[in-house]
């Protein structure tokens, strides 16, 4: 077999054996294989595609290429949720409590960020004395007991994908969905997933701006996920302006304990009863998505929810009070409202130079050494549709010790303010599920 | 300006800037570009092609990637040919003194050659005391006084062209025609010449197996040469089976001479006349085709032809007797009459397959340190279309010390007998100027 012949073969549009694309995956992790042959073949797929086969061929010889984490001393059906990413996305501290307060165990191993804000993980360490370095024993343990635990990354998973992404990133091959979805989907399932529920963002602030590119992604993941055997559903949700009202990392922790509570804000509150719904079923503690929802509004109501995101927080070494008294999270020095300079209804709050807004802050790494402030960010006042008038606060920034010049102009230029009515974006777009 | 962006532009179908083009064949050569971004543009080559602009700057960039022959001391107009390569093509051996026959100056530089027989320069060595080790001043002496010289190859010609090829051998990106085109124009400019003459050959022997391919690639060509200033026409001729009927370096040396005599095969006099024809139009040696074919067949009849071939021979060292007395040449020492094993009409000789039966015997070089055997090769007694009785020789294997074993079974193979009467394919296809 030759690299050669397997590229021409996609470069003339025929479908690839499983055999071609494992002598792919595995020469090109052994090095026998180089990056030209390589990015060439990624621009044969970018222009040729791959069949929905080939597609879960990839993925799972991607998995294969590296260390894979066993679950299977966990107690029942392990479901993990990924989302696409956005600017503000809560969902996975609301999630994570809400989802576990059913039964339905989430074994969740995260990272942390580079962007907007930072990761789980680091969103999490806003809660003092919290830490993810426990063992791999006491993480089963944990989740066996509480059906939450957090654990850091750690082992050599899917390292054929990290070294074919690296590529992709410079020959301008990333934008190819059978190559994203089985990227995305080889990491979930050499984390152990059992069942992947998957938010895929559509809009400005998106990796997708176009809602027909989203769901395109969406199904390609869909699919794979359910020819190797792993349930998988997906939500195409909205990400034209950051969800919910916080971003960045104490102010997002705190979103969620008022979310948890069923005093957050709308979009967040039902995204997260949607993608909550769907893990509950995939996890097997309900029939159908009515029935989940009715659970999880129960669990927030009657203060299940709330009770096991202390649980959680404890059972790692974080303080529980902050449930109770936020003011003991991180908090910024300064907080300046940023006013309305004229009336009307919000037009635009584009997603991605808010979320840039709020890195220039410090509340998101630039480069994977940068130092992350836990307390710096923004709240939004104002969504889409909103009416403002002149001299009302637009958000309030959270900030220490920076020059907020840049950071004013940037968030001045992407709110755009409307004479005309506007209608708010749908949030939820569609349900793929299979 | 980046790679990357460039590399996402062509992918995306948009136009490529002069800066642009530049900066890739700059920066590939020196090194800065690495190949794995290379091969993914030229896959987005292969699929979304390149204007003729484009082209024209990227053969100019290769031209001024390296050392460009200066031919200006020479009188006239220098036209010099390009054949896309074909098995048992003996035509530059007869077009280069019955061109300079004309008055056309003929200043040759050549390589060795890798295939099926050697290069002209290695069809020209058969002549004992031939030889091109001669200065460049002589050369440019040789063909202001006799109109024809015969130089090897040196100088570092076009190495963006060579890097660029190299990889696209082993990417699967050869067979693109802007890539194809502007690799062969940028050879044939650099090497100095004001007007270029192509032969685009086409059918089972040939790079282009089809037709349409090889009018799009001679337009291609055509349309660079044009824009860059030099004056290019085009022939498409018939390949799908060995032009003549030498196959093998004395072979087809005596086949020259036959052909400058006027007694050689009916097709390779034929192609002769016509890219002679062009040729001498493009060096204002006659206004039309018609006159100029009449001027060459004249110099064939007249004797003209064949003494500019000795001339030649002599003024490089050769021993012009071989003309008058061809056994002066490199003989083989075995013949052997490949017999016809059914009587009927040859339907196909597969013109790559019979030359790869030529390099069994030794005529050609399987690695560029092969050494070859100029006396060995094939002589076919019929050809497309031509009856054949069982017991009847198809042709003559001239061989030195080689089982003949493989040989035979390959030509057997090779040479399809059809109880149907087959016309002759068309050697001329059509004529592209423009």
């Amino acid at each position: 077999m030759r690299m050669y012949d397997i590229i021409a073969k996609k470069r003339d549009g025929e479908g690839l054996t499983e055999e071609e694309i494992k002598f792919f995956i595995r020469g090109y992790t052994d090095g026998s294989i180089p990056d030209y042959q390589a990015s060439a073949f990624a621009m044969a797929i970018y222009f040729n595609g791959m069949t929905e086969e080939e597609r879960a061929t990839l993925t799972m010889e991607m998995v294969n290429s590296g260390d894979t984490i066993d679950l299977s001393a966990i107690d029942g059906i392990k479901v993990d949720k990924h989302s696409t990413g956005g600017v503000g996305d809560t969902t996975t501290l609301v999630l994570a409590p809400l989802v576990a307060s059913t039964g339905v165990p989430v074994a969740k191993m995260s990272g942390r960020g580079l962007g907007h804000t930072g990761g789980t993980i680091d969103k999490l360490e806003a809660v003092p004395g919290f830490h993810v370095e426990i063992s791999n024993d006491e993480f089963v343990k944990l989740v066996n007991k509480n059906k939450i635990a957090v654990i850091g990354q750690s082992g050599n998973l899917t390292p054929a994908d990290k070294k074919l992404y690296g590529l992709r990133d410079v020959t301008a091959t990333v934008n190819s969905i059978p190559l994203i979805a089985s990227s995305i989907m080889s990491k979930k399932i050499a984390a152990g997933a059992d069942a992947i529920v998957l938010d895929v963002k559509t809009g400005a602030g998106a990796f997708m701006k176009e809602e027909d590119e989203s769901i395109d992604l969406a199904k390609a993941m869909v699919s794979i996920g359910n020819r190797v055997g792993r349930k998988t559903m997906a939500v195409i949700s909205d990400m034209s302006q950051p969800l919910g009202r916080a971003i960045g990392n104490a102010l997002e922790v705190q979103e969620a304990i008022d979310t948890l509570r069923g005093e957050g804000p709308e979009d967040l509150t039902e995204l997260s009863l949607i993608l909550g719904s769907q893990m509950v079923v995939a996890g097997g503690m309900a029939e159908t998505l009515d029935e989940a929802r009715q659970l999880l509004e129960e669990n927030i109501s009657n203060g299940k929810a709330i009770a096991k995101f202390k649980e959680f927080l404890e059972s790692q070494g974080g303080d529980a009070s902050v449930v109770d008294d936020p003011s003991l999270l991180p908090q910024a020095e300064e907080r300046t409202e940023l006013l309305a300079k004229e009336s009307g209804y919000i037009d635009e709050i584009v997603a991605d130079e808010i979320g840039n807004a709020a890195m220039l802050l410090g509340a998101g790494r630039q480069t994977k050494d940068s130092v992350i402030d836990l307390s710096v960010g923004l709240v939004l006042h104002k969504k889409i549709g909103d009416r403002v008038e002149e001299g009302e606060p637009l958000l309030t920034i959270h900030s220490n010790d920076v020059s907020l010049e840049e950071v004013k102009k940037k968030l001045y230029e992407n709110i755009v303010i409307s004479s005309n009515k506007v209608k708010a974006p749908d949030l939820i777009r569609t349900l793929i599920s299979e």
